[in-house]
């Protein structure tokens, strides 16, 4: 298997999941959206594995289950049954559906207007932050009292919910200022395995 | 079972979903965002299903999955095996995580910008057209041959991808100008038990 990720993208929750599963997998550092890239993902975006069969797998969400369900005998996705799994495709369908893309208009404003006044991309970067905070709130609440956002049980959602808030830090309001994210955030940054792919896949190549 | 849903909007393919799958459910008709629903969904958003157990249901994607499984000797949902799951679950996130939030700035162009200048809003609805037809195309890439969005097979994300596409009429470029597209929506538009149930949710009450 190979990973085509970016840094800091949310490519990189695929790559500690794919760790925490113990996969026999590659990794290899794309630059988004350029020419060479769209030969393997016509859309340019992250994340993209390739499993060998001849489709280049997307969706990070889908990916997340996909692997999951390979290695099934690690126990890092949903337990089983209809509302036990509703429950896991649920948190993984907010994360991916409505949190990740609070973010956009921050990284790209320029994709939601279509001025070029450096104003009015401003406007667009503090409307985003004031739509990432509504679903920041949401995801500390759904981190009440524990620290791994199914159930109370680490599966790869954890690596996606980590990933993904890391991009706090780059608003007015960083994770710390959420109570629950806060503890989750910090379980992980103290996780050592964690911090070695981060820091792997922040590396220049 | 009772589904919340307002017109026009993605809870509507849940309707078209659980009748085809011959469920017993009622419907309401909610006002997005209002206070009365809050106290339902917190959140504000539909779809929202209770399906009787104390939780309500969100987030369309994994609804859709929960109830086709529910319902599985009707075999609207993906095939079995590893592969064939991953697919369901591949275009159901493209279609909630990709393709839907393209139109949040055409329908909400304030939460784009702090300005609420008149013409600063519609540079965010032109640029959201962009944006809204690129991922059209990536649509229709998919529908190519076929009037299934999953193989070639009805399943309930037919009715997921129809109500999300009635939304490009709303845009410079309808779904007539995707040729893929617009085979699948005629399909859809065809079928007279799609139509009554897009008629029952428009309905006053
Ligand atoms: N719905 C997609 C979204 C992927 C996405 O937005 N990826 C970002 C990185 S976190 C990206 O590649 N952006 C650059 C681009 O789209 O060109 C998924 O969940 O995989
Ligand atoms: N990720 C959610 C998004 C739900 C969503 O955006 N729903 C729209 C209707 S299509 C809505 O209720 N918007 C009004 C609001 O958010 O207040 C899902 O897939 O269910």
């Amino acid at each position: 298997m190979k990973l085509y990720y970016a840094p800091g993208t949310c490519a990189v929750s695929i790559w500690i999941a794919l760790h925490w599963l113990g996969a026999d997998f590659e990794t290899e550092r794309v630059k988004l959206g350029s020419y060479e890239y769209k030969k393997i993902n016509p859309s340019g975006a992250v994340p993209a594995l390739d499993t060998g069969d001849g489709n280049i797998k997307t969706q990070a969400g889908a990916i997340l289950s996909y692997i999951a369900d390979k290695y099934k005998e690690k126990d890092l996705g949903p337990d089983e049954g209809l509302e036990d799994e509703f429950l896991f495709n649920q948190i993984s369908a907010f994360l991916s559906a409505d949190y990740h893309p609070a973010f956009w208009p921050m990284f790209g404003p320029k994709n939601y207007t279509t001025s070029r006044d450096e104003k009015d991309l401003e406007k667009v970067v503090e409307a985003a932050y004031k739509k990432i905070d509504s679903v920041a709130i949401i995801l500390d609440n759904m981190l009440e009292g524990k620290t791994h956002i199914y159930k109370n049980k680490r599966t790869v959602l954890d690596a996606y919910a980590y990933i993904l808030s890391r991009w706090l830090s780059k608003t007015p309001k960083s994770w710390t200022e959420y109570p629950n994210l806060k503890k989750f955030m910090e379980t992980m940054e103290n996780d050592e395995e964690v911090q070695n792919i981060i820091e792997l896949s922040t590396k220049e190549i």
